[in-house]
């Protein structure tokens, strides 16, 4: 069967190998044949060899960490024939910290998790692959392509499950919510946003293109100017840019007992110069919490399935701008494209 | 009576009136003889007229914001005579915002509230002082002077309370707890924190003086060292310090699910350079916390009071470095002298 693997640690060794083995059943129970994997920055960091290790004994990794696939088989019966699921992409360590051990994963401490198409794991772009029934989730039969999205909105799902545990802390309830970055995460962020009632505004860069229509016709409110001219101090923040000078201006702006979360995995190296005193004054002054989210569990990735199916499907599918057959595969994954906003590699349905 | 007055925003203007008013009914129904107050650097902001506002008409400011007095009469009868009591700093205003109706004054949304000795409140550096029962807080008789601590220990009683929360958030059970500056709220807050039956360790500059000695006698470990060469990443810091580097230090090598909780308020107006994207980095993967805590409300200031009526009466006392009577009040708010930890100026009992 074809499979988009890497040699992790060698700079641009993609290629579809045509020849690749069957999922092997000590992979899990269930198996599953491949609709589609999407195609995000991560994937890139490990073509660019920056990142990425192949299971143990192997030199080569199969990509696709973004899954969606139809159930073929399920010893358990959890699953029947045709189920549209999608993959949970992190594994605790056998021998799991006490995050792990209580099913939050996302939340390891030890660093001895592993991830598929990532980390030690092989990943979803292959014709076939196969996983625990426990570690898959079911996705609405509706949803078709739009599917793949469900990694992406697992994220999202944590850092609002997060959010709201914090805005628990309060009396007040947070009105609005900025989203700095419109890209898959942002988007995402601002629809799991609407969908809680709030009043949503999201900041990018991009003044032509997509973004700025999305953002409109989800009932949100698009912005492309520097946070600090934005003209109110947001209650709640979600950061999905990760790029220095916007995280430290949302931190500086978030209004009083406001909320920031950070999702953006920004490189560092270079130095910027912060009025750090001022900034630790405000947070301090103002009771304001910045907090980092980073992967999601089972309970994050089955609230992100029914945040997609709760969805406009017609907005969803402009998320995906362009579906490329996995024999183009590497118009994929070259650069984005400025209107790029979720890329996916399609397998089944050519 | 005697009171120490200044008038906000003229430089060193701190006196002691000798012929102050006795306190007007519509301060409160309780009436409190005083026996302490506490001095602080907001006390030394207000002197140097960089902070402080006088009651409205007023010109002058009644100082003193860390209470400890003897009640003289109360008709309500909560409290009989000669109880010890110290008064909440903070009171909402009468259009409340919805924490301050829900009386979490301390994340007061508005910023209309006032302050005793502060902020629009006459201050309890006077003889005799007045508030409403429900604003005065009831003290273990036994603490005599050592009551006079009650409020910084209500600001980590807070601090406490905000990390209890958010360590709810995982399955893992933080284990120590790092406290940086060895004042009186780095050392109340590690009290606390063995109290919670943490390994505390306490980091400061001073290598001589009483921080070491106390931090020992607590049962804690002292660290005279910057942050990095701490040798552990904490699970848990209270930073109390309000140090640029050491609050950016502190984010940066706080451990995996880490929560970080910045007590100390700085002056801004200084850049250092940052490597802001490292620091989002490592906030991000490790699903870091850090946020502000300032003042505290009814429910934290009897936590505190709980607090200092189990801790060990000798060590407490050992935290009060000086007694100055209120006739010799220059000294007390002159500049601090490097042994000072809590230095208090004394009304009654001369």
């Amino acid at each position: 069967m074809r499979a988009l693997t890497v040699t992790p640690g060698t700079r641009d060794s993609l290629r579809l190998d045509p020849d690749f083995p069957e999922p092997d059943e000590r992979e899990g129970g269930l198996l599953v044949e491949a609709v589609a994997v999407g195609v995000c920055g991560t994937d890139r960091e490990i073509i660019a060899a920056d990142y990425g290790e192949a299971p143990p004994g192997d030199d080569r990794l199969v990509l696709g960490h973004e899954s969606l696939g139809r159930v073929v088989e399920d010893p358990t019966g959890q699953f029947k024939w045709g189920d549209l699921v999608a993959g949970i992409v992190r594994h605790p360590d056998p021998v799991p910290c006490a995050n792990c051990a209580a099913g939050q994963w996302d939340m390891c401490r030890n660093g001895q998790y592993t991830e598929h198409g990532i980390k030690g794991l092989d990943g979803f772009a292959r014709d076939r692959w196969r996983i625990e029934p426990g570690h898959a989730v079911k996705l609405d039969q509706t949803l078709g392509l739009l599917g793949v999205l469900l990694e992406p909105t697992s994220v999202v799902a944590k850092a609002w499950e997060l959010i709201d545990r914090f805005v628990e802390r309060d009396p007040w309830e947070p009105e609005n919510v900025l989203v700095t970055g419109a890209g898959p995460i942002g988007l995402l962020a601002a629809l799991l946003g609407k969908q809680r009632g709030l009043d949503v505004h999201v900041l990018d860069l991009a003044t032509d293109g997509p973004k700025p229509q999305l953002t409109h016709d989800l009932g949100a409110t698009y912005h492309s100017k520097p946070v600090h001219e934005l003209g109110f101090a947001p209650d709640l923040v979600l950061e999905c840019t990760g790029a220095a000078p916007v995280v430290f201006g949302v931190m500086d702006h978030v209004g009083p007992c406001g909320i920031v979360c950070l999702t953006g995995v920004s490189t560092g190296g270079h130095q910027i110069p912060v009025d750090a005193g001022a900034l630790n004054r405000a947070l301090v002054l103002e009771n304001n919490v910045v907090f980092g989210s980073v992967n999601a569990n089972a309970r994050h990735w089955k609230a992100g399935a029914d945040a997609l199916s709760s969805a406009d499907r017609k907005w969803l599918t402009r998320l995906i701008t362009r579906r490329v057959p996995v024999e183009h595969y590497a118009e994929a994954y070259a650069p984005p494209r400025a209107d790029d906003i979720k890329v996916v590699v399609e397998f089944a349905e050519r």
